[in-house]
């Protein structure tokens, strides 16, 4: 079939009546599918079951200090978790402070503690006038969220394959003092699935921020999630070439437990500079008396070392990496002739990125929505939820079954073809008419 | 043995020679023991281990509804676990949110919300000039130190057996509207042991804030623990009372099962009304994706129901009265006659409550200190850690085993002899110099 953009006018009606009768065919199905969050599905959860037995009423629930996890303690958690952790997390064990079951809870609170007390020491950001971030777009709409709820203002920087545009985050942040975080996503990114190359996480090491509390918040949740065993993304470790740039207080890494083990039920972390650590650890003493070191206890004896959980993150991948695969098959036989979209093919995370024609994916998400399959709102993966563009869709291939995976991404795919073509008629006719 | 008060100075002088004699020999025993921390002791835990059998590898983690806990979602908590902790904090279910392992996060996060964007669409703290708490005293340092973390200024208000002072607290609620909030321990108070009387419960509830936006923190921690089964103190259920009384709004209810099963892996929640309910969860959706479902679930399936919980709570009451009982026979045998202190005789709880002679906490505690038993730090129970009488001592009887827990509080007693004669000798020998 040839693009749409060289097709008449009544070659496109043609066309739309012909999917209109498909899509009659897909609504009379009654459709209850969702690719709208990244969220395991039933058999990834089933491969750690196993954590529900390394503990039991016979074990011996003291860490490896001879602490008794039942009992208060241990503020920045048990030396075993900040080990494993620390190995995940590509940092030393001293580095890494273990939370609760939410990494993005930490970020949260990451912020929080900004707005309330301030960074090492410089005016808490709730007594600024203005607090803005750098926000890479598509992104995040959670992190979008922490932002909104600060009241803080969100500058869009556009991402390409190798990461954010650095030239725009170098000038800006060195420009303007207002300016005091950035969200990344360096790994698997959400939703591209991009990760950045040396060269950008080299020049985010050596951002030469006009604000001393500028913060770079590096949510790294992908980190262990590779969909191919020998083709894997490696990205840079940004605490240690901070340092090595003499900028070693410079990041706020974060990481979680929670698409390897339970969402929910999973350990979260930080790791940051020693300067940042106290700056956390100060802070959260008057928080919390400590996180769930059971669950701690629970983790490091199921995964044994970071050679198991990278064992184990295999079999994620080998249950994912189909339905990844099936997405971009569909969206390739169906889409690829018409030049009324793009994607990405990533090799890892949780997210495959669709950019429609301008001004299609609202449509299309509702017209999918209307025959029962659940997208991520068009818009979410922009501040406020607001894409200039209205062109980005977050497709999440993991959750739903493989048959249901393929039905949601044919009745996607003809729902882009649809909207699509309407668009492009429209346009004809409005061209014609003048 | 007569009052140290009629003592001669040749008299206390003999004395302390003779506790001081007493005193080197403990010294030389080289104790460490502890008595600063409200901890369950290992037998106490040891009760809880069955909640590690209750799920295991080939059990359904679906709870009542369908969802499986092992996924993302729930942010207010799965159905069973908001029910039993609804019958454990005397709510109704709907008016619970059950959060992660910690009730003081969640007394945190509460202030926090407060203070970043505002009580139910008021001014947020953080953009007044002053913000006041009322504070109960003695009361719970980690109460206080929320407070410092804030810069909230704390007004002291003094404690009776019937709660704290009403009228001292209607008075300045009512003509301060910088006054935000009070703290409250209801039941069995940290550190004296006393509950409410009704009377006070019902003014609490009628009270008349110059400030829409103030809130009564009522941190529920002892609601369950109870030392004898057959003489319990009954609270009035402060959200019903305040709903009869027109201020629906008026508290937010904090509770856990940190003392019932482990500390730091059990489950926190909070009760309010539904007008607090919605000012939290809006909150919330930026905070977390959810709480720890499987942890919900796990303490459900333990406990069975409320019953199962009064059971268990029975048993820890079994472990820990002889302690309690233990710690008042010393007091009682070896002070009583001195008119050299009083102390608290609570029916629940976690502490007793000790009032030296003015003037002497500290140098109590320090001296225990030196001889290898550390207590909570004197005037931990004030404001800034400063108790203007330097007199109350928090006795925390839990976590030593009952041979410790006696040498600890023989000595705890020995130095209170010591260091009240001293007191006592140095007030007659300055009024013979005048």
């Amino acid at each position: 079939m040839k693009p749409y953009a060289e097709m008449t006018a009544d070659e496109l009606r043609e066309e739309i009546t012909s999917l209109k009768q498909v899509y009659k065919q897909y609504k009379a199905l009654d459709l209850h599918l969702d690719m709208s969050r990244g969220k395991p599905c039933t058999e990834q959860l089933d491969l750690s079951m196993g954590m529900m037995d390394v503990l039991d009423s016979s074990s011996d629930l003291s860490c490896e200090d001879g602490t008794d996890c039942r009992n208060y303690g241990h503020l920045t958690g048990i030396d075993e978790a900040r080990v494993l952790l620390g190995d995940m997390m590509e940092n030393n064990p001293n580095d890494i402070i273990i939370y609760g079951n939410s990494s993005l809870n930490v970020m949260f609170d990451a912020v929080n503690r900004c707005y309330t007390s301030g960074v090492l020491g410089n005016t808490p950001w709730c007594k600024l006038d203005k607090v803005k971030f750098l926000c890479p777009v598509p992104g995040y709409d959670r992190h979008f969220a922490i932002m909104e709820y600060f009241g803080v203002e969100m500058i869009p920087v556009p991402m390409s394959p190798i990461g954010p545009d650095m030239e725009m985050i170098e000038k800006l942040v060195s420009e303007d003092d207002a300016i005091k975080g950035i969200w990344c996503v360096p790994k698997y990114s959400n939703p591209q699935g991009y990760s950045y190359s040396d060269e950008t996480v080299r020049r985010f090491a050596r951002l030469k921020p006009a604000a001393k509390d500028f913060r770079i918040f590096w949510d790294n949740a992908y980190g262990m999630h590779h969909l191919y065993d020998d083709h894997q993304d490696y990205l840079i470790e940004i605490l240690a070439e901070c340092k090595r740039a003499g900028n070693p207080d410079l990041v706020y890494k974060f990481s979680s437990t929670s698409k390897i083990t339970f969402p929910g039920s999973g350990i979260a972390a930080l790791a940051t500079s020693p300067n940042n650590m106290e700056d956390f650890k100060r802070a959260l003493k008057y928080q919390t008396i400590g996180h769930d070191k059971v669950n701690q206890l629970r983790h490091v004896r199921f995964f044994g070392d970071i050679h198991g959980m990278v064992e184990h993150m295999r079999k994620h991948a080998d249950i994912i990496r189909p339905k990844f695969e099936l997405v971009e098959s569909i969206l390739e036989e169906q889409l690829s002739e018409l030049n009324i979209g793009t994607w990405t093919k990533p090799l890892g995370g949780y997210f495959i990125s669709f950019d429609s024609l301008p001004g299609c994916a609202k449509a299309i998400v509702a017209r999918a929505k209307k025959a029962g399959v659940i997208m991520t709102p068009a818009g979410a993966t922009w501040p406020h939820g607001l894409d200039p563009q209205d062109s980005n869709i977050r497709i999440a291939p993991t959750y739903p079954t493989i048959e249901d995976l393929k039905e949601a991404t044919e009745l996607f795919a003809l729902c882009v073809k649809l909207e699509s073509a309407k668009k492009l008629l429209a346009e004809m006719e409005v061209s014609e008419s003048n």
